[in-house]
């Protein structure tokens, strides 16, 4: 629907043409840049392929960036680790606390993005956790828990991601908070991520004030066990909930799954009422809990249109985690943020993180709340984009634009630009708009490097300063330097020249 | 998003230009048909608005096309009767019998479109009215209903619109069915429709066999009174149910409100299921019924993503009759099917019908149906189109075109096309991928004739054999018939030229 030139990388469904240039008698001209000259010759008869091009990502090293084309593992390898990610299924099996999910203890604390301490975390970071620290019950105050914590003694802080695990925001999981367990059935992985708290003032958002403590103490007592109940009880009655097709159809109903999860929220209640129902019928509710809890818990999901967020998340982590340490792949398999660093996984090169610091959303802003308030970049949800998801489907869902900003054409674009750095369409995850086209997924370092078209992320906007919450919602571009570092990194494990 | 030249009356978001041309000494050139013209006026400097012209409706009669366009009532008789339904809103304050909405009694049988008897209803209509007298217990068998019923003894048929209610298909309604109240809470109408069976064999599709007749009983029995239940705490409680806005925001979830009601279902579960919740815990459930059958209730409205058809159809019901009756207006205010006739009623011209022959839809069919199965467009379910939802609506819903046919492209084009007749784009009803444009709403007669492009209505596909049920879905265009005939109306209404 562009009504520029057509691009060859761009709304152009015909099939490749045959390259015979060399035998055939017309000649045939790619041409880059000014429209001027591409027409000129068009007026002569000579038929000509627009291409868009631009310098490579600044700060690449023209000697990894050799290296890494010339590896002859490369297409092999990333056709082979975007496979596994594009079978990769998710299913609903179970909801545990972290402490049976992850087997954390009291001390234990995960954060998102890549590791960090104390020291260089952000206000949000603090403030979730400040709060995990009044949640757990190891400080009876925020002074005496934010001493602890800077203190650093008994507390272990370590990423989401390496315990099989994703938190949106500050992501803070404890031991005593409850999560979704997801598995996939083709590879077998398992993913966690903790229950969604709402909006506004949340502890992932790096507000602790009582109300966020108190909510996290019922979450604790009904949700949680409610919820496992139903899920239990579904999972052995008909089977376990299929999150990837509930995700395939949100698709198809507005959502995006990082900043609109309307539609997927209210596919999982549907499931999960009537076992929460018949439960009850049956008089197998928990011991103290009663229908009062389930129409609570009812009102609470039905009220969070985020709530499935928290579910598209781990399905994103387990279709990459299937894509990890294929040797000679540049898949990213992960994309993350602490607040203050942002940090990409590469498939080809283990867990390292490759990280640069994080960028401010340009976005939308909440009540008085501006860009001066804007914590930089933060939490695991980008790995919904990294699976095709978010930023990356944002053709499907127009309607986030009153959310995040823009047009309903921005949101058009965002998705159309996506396919230049990616290695696949999905086949399950498509956009109806776009002709049922699959959403670009499976991102390529170096295709990010030669193009320096840098991955579009739809997120939430936190306060910097700790205890605020959530000030808003918007667009934001990973730094450069996590896909040089990573090329240079996947240079260094590459073969040498032959 | 067009990609041919700019056409003056589509995709143009320009205000109107003034029109000056007799006092302006630079020439302004409307040309219609072929673009070369257009274009060479172009090269010479000149201003070209290109406009589409097509010939008059086939059997348009000129002198009445004349007295009505001459009608010095006629603009301001349409923005009035289009404001009023615009303004209209929709609530749902009760559900109920027929015997209590409508003062329907056992020999009353009310039936979709303009009036029809037995001898010239349609298999499916034959077949839901079979289906209604073994319901009502008016006959132990098949044979003997029909026989009744041809009989004609003691059976008063009559359209759903002369009783301020709507019904999709067949749209048979008896005094033991119940059945959704709407209110208009700013004109102070009220609409109502029968409960939504679900797919496939089911009465208004003409079925009527011992599966359809028993689920009629439960949804008396059961489904009935737990509606009514919930819809009356909630109405008691916070207020009644907002369906004009759950449309609004259906339009935003892939939805258009005809053939696709995924998202408004799931969206009028989530109101109710708390309520049910509640009462359950109150001990204010009906006699005879437990948690059993609010989990039934749940998974059946769940389970059937067209159960919010039957919201919608009211809703757009009120909107249109806020519409009537304004002296003058060409207004469109029911399109609705029997079967075997098609019919629309206009503002101007009271309660009269305007009739034409029924076409098949072209779409899809299930399992081993084809177009010989089919039966021609039936239901009141039109209202939707009237209202500016359904096939007005598609390019909300570009997945539909996997349930009628068609591509993504097709839907917007379709919705686009809409505005060409329609005489006001829906300040509440409106189009993410549009740019958020309103849909294009309130059908103007003289604008149909005029231009020759008819409503494009999006519906299900009755077997054409009584007993049968739903054979596919597609798409439909009204009889021009209807429109010619309105117009006549209209000119024999006008005061007589000056």
């Amino acid at each position: 629907m562009s009504h520029g030139p057509p691009y060859a990388d761009e709304d152009d469904d015909r099939p490749p043409r045959p390259l015979h240039g060399l035998i055939d008698a017309a000649p045939r001209v790619v041409t880059a840049g000014p429209e001027m000259f591409a027409a000129a010759l068009e007026q002569q008869g000579v038929q000509v392929d627009r291409v868009r091009w631009r310098p490579p990502l600044t700060g690449t090293d023209p000697a990894a960036l050799a290296r890494v084309v010339a590896d002859a593992r490369g297409d092999d390898a990333n056709a082979a680790a975007v496979a596994r990610a594009l079978a990769a299924g998710a299913e609903l099996v179970d909801v545990l606390p972290a402490r049976e999910a992850l087997g954390l203890t009291g001390g234990e604390f995960c954060h998102a993005g890549p590791p960090i301490g104390w020291e260089r975390a952000s206000g949000p970071m603090r403030g979730a956790l400040i709060g995990a620290v009044l949640f757990e019950g190891l400080a009876g105050d925020a002074e005496t828990a934010e001493r602890m914590l800077a203190g650093g003694s008994g507390y272990d802080l370590r990423p989401c991601h390496s315990l099989g695990a994703v938190g949106p925001m500050a992501g803070v999981v404890t031991a005593s908070m409850w999560g979704f367990v997801l598995r996939d059935p083709v590879h077998g992985g398992t993913a966690y991520c903790t229950l969604n708290e709402g909006l506004g003032k949340v502890l992932r958002y790096g507000a602790y004030g009582p109300e966020v403590i108190e909510r996290l103490r019922w979450m604790s007592r009904v949700l949680g066990p409610l919820l496992q109940l139903a899920v239990r009880r579904r999972r052995d009655r008909v089977g376990p909930v299929d999150i990837r097709a509930i995700v395939a159809q949100m698709l198809h109903m507005g959502d995006e799954g990082h900043n609109r999860n309307r539609a997927g929220t209210m596919m999982l209640v549907r499931e999960l009422v009537p076992e929460l129902l018949d439960a009850a019928g049956a008089g197998e509710l928990p011991a103290g809990l009663g229908l009062g809890d389930v129409a609570d818990v009812v009102r609470f999901a039905n009220g969070n249109d985020h709530f499935f967020l928290n579910l598209v998340m781990p399905a994103a982590k387990l279709a990459l985690d299937a894509g990890r340490d294929v040797p000679g792949s540049s898949l990213v398999v992960a994309m993350a943020r602490n607040g203050t660093d942002f940090g990409i996984q590469v498939s080809g090169t283990g867990d390292a993180w490759f990280t640069g610091p994080a960028r401010v959303p340009d976005g939308l802003y909440l009540g008085g709340y501006g860009p001066d308030d804007a914590n930089p970049d933060i939490g695991d949800s980008a790995i919904t984009e990294t699976a095709g998801l978010g930023g990356f489907a944002m053709a499907a869902a127009p309607a986030i634009v009153r959310f995040v900003g823009g047009s309903a054409d921005d949101a058009l674009r965002a998705t159309r630009s996506m396919y230049e750095i990616t290695l696949a369409e999905h086949p399950t995850y498509r956009v109806p708009v776009l002709g049922f086209r699959g959403t670009p997924t499976g991102i390529d370092v170096v295709a990010v490097v030669r193009t320096g078209v840098l991955p579009s992320i739809d997120t939430g906007i936190a306060g910097r300063d700790a205890g605020t919450g959530q000030v808003g919602a918007g667009l934001v571009h990973p730094p450069e330097q996590c896909f040089t570092a990573a090329l240079s990194a996947l240079a260094e494990a590459a073969p040498p020249f032959p």
